[in-house]
């Protein structure tokens, strides 16, 4: 995998935590996004080649908004990124990591992507993303 | 600051989750050290710019052992690279950010470092790094 894409972070209110990142990092949020598909509202901040995501719930049974319930804002996953997702997938399949899904689906900020069990990584839910052309 | 410089993932074993993450990243666990000070042993392995230090107790009052015990294995922290952490101290510190160390400290890796209380970034510990000379 090439590197550590982005760290998704669950957060209440991605206004809120966007100003305190943007003072943590000395940087903008530069883009916000809506994932209709996944129930989340997010906001993107840079830090050189890697970024950060602020995930907000926007539906009562949004994974973000589970996660919240669960455990509060923090991390909730890490996303590297790879050249080509379909063969990535096959690889972590067939070295007996669990996927969360069977073929690549879009994500934010063009991507598509996987995710993986977390108990297939010590706790971690991982997320596989791909640029997209 | 530059980069996501590593993620730190607390687990029981670093023999165990190493070889996990050897498989997830396709890669290999490239240093293992112990930081006496800090009651921990990490093992390190890199994704391009980026690295992922599993961190293993090896004391009872470790840090890493009280996080497992209340949370689970899982991600601990994100450590961003910073040229100069002393005036990344004293800029976050003027922005309001709770630091959990005065001065900076020795940290795994020949690192300098600094962390920043979770409550400060949306329950997220967050560790500065600069590399020592």
């Amino acid at each position: 995998m090439n590197k550590i894409e982005h760290i998704g972070i669950a957060v209440n209110s991605i206004t809120d935590t966007g100003s305190i990142y943007e003072k943590l990092l000395d940087t903008t949020v530069y883009k916000i996004e809506d994932v209709l598909t996944e129930g989340v509202k997010t906001a993107f901040l840079k830090s050189g080649p890697n970024k950060i995501e602020l995930l907000q719930a926007t539906t009562e049974d949004s994974p973000i908004a589970k996660f919240i319930a669960k455990k509060g804002e923090g991390i909730h996953h890490i996303a590297f990124a790879v050249d080509d997702i379909e063969t990535e997938m096959a690889r972590l399949k067939a070295e007996g990591f669990i996927l969360l899904n069977d073929a690549p689906k879009p994500g934010a900020d063009n991507k598509l992507v996987c995710f993986v069990h977390p108990k297939s990584a010590a706790g971690v839910l991982v997320e596989l993303c791909q640029e997209q052309q």
